[in-house]
């Protein structure tokens, strides 16, 4: 079992897509996170639901949480307006971590390793032209999820 | 809009189920992480996937990841031995963050500034018995996810 026949179609948006498109697909697909791709098809940041969230939130609620039981409740509909004209790359915190990428022919526990060692719910898996031992850079192949890889890893087809 | 109307059910398992249950209800739903409540039904963690994936890799392994290379191909069925015999409450690390709660008549800013505030993919909605400004303690009446508010605040039903 190599990570080439762990890995699943997942949805991606790339570094200029509007912010909402990031949301919708986000709801949509019921994802804790989305995968973040350059113009080469190559993973370069997991986008997570709550950082999505975290752009509806007005500044001074954030510093005092006590102002958000004041906003008018009618306002609710118009929380998602904060993302328009947002792209992408505008969303991504200064300090998001590289995503964690496994190469085609890693093995199972290589790929429960990264996970473990990583805390992240999701590897990319890419191939590797640069090489074995080359991290990043390869086109995306596929993503595991850790509900996916323990589901295989239970004996599931 | 408030917590009581955007809460959905969410599978929940308890600190004395089996490790291998929790691993299964988080497979089948495609879950990030599940929700683990005590006895009174109060949500006291939130299991990530990645942890339970962290308790399949040895030791030796966590400490030299090159090593997961050389484990025998023919050992990653049964990676999930691992978790045979542990209860939930063995697979949380000490440090587990205590889950973010939401109280039934929160707004969906005050949701999503908890959200932002904790980093977290899902909100736990309960009662609150003991009264308005009591953290904690009451009793769990749904979850609120970031993919499932950002569903609904984009207008979904």
């Amino acid at each position: 079992m190599r990570a080439r026949d762990l890995a699943e179609p997942y949805p991606v948006v790339s570094l200029d897509d509007q912010a909402l498109d990031a949301a919708s697909l986000l709801a949509e697909h019921r994802l804790p996170g989305i995968l973040v791709v350059d113009s080469a098809d190559v993973p370069v940041a997991v986008l997570p639901g709550s950082q999505l969230v975290r752009l509806l939130v007005p500044g001074y609620v954030m510093e005092d949480p006590t102002l958000a039981a004041v906003i008018d409740e009618a306002h609710a509909d118009r929380l998602c307006a904060a993302l328009t004209d947002l792209r992408v790359r505008d969303c991504l915190p200064a300090d998001a971590p590289a995503p964690t990428v496994a190469r085609a022919d890693d093995t199972a526990m290589e790929i429960a390793a990264l996970m473990a060692r990583a805390h992240s719910p999701l590897v990319a898996v890419v191939d590797h032209p640069a090489g074995r031992h080359a991290t990043g850079g390869g086109r995306l192949l596929g993503v595991i999820t850790a509900s996916h890889l323990l589901h295989r890893l239970l004996g599931n087809p």
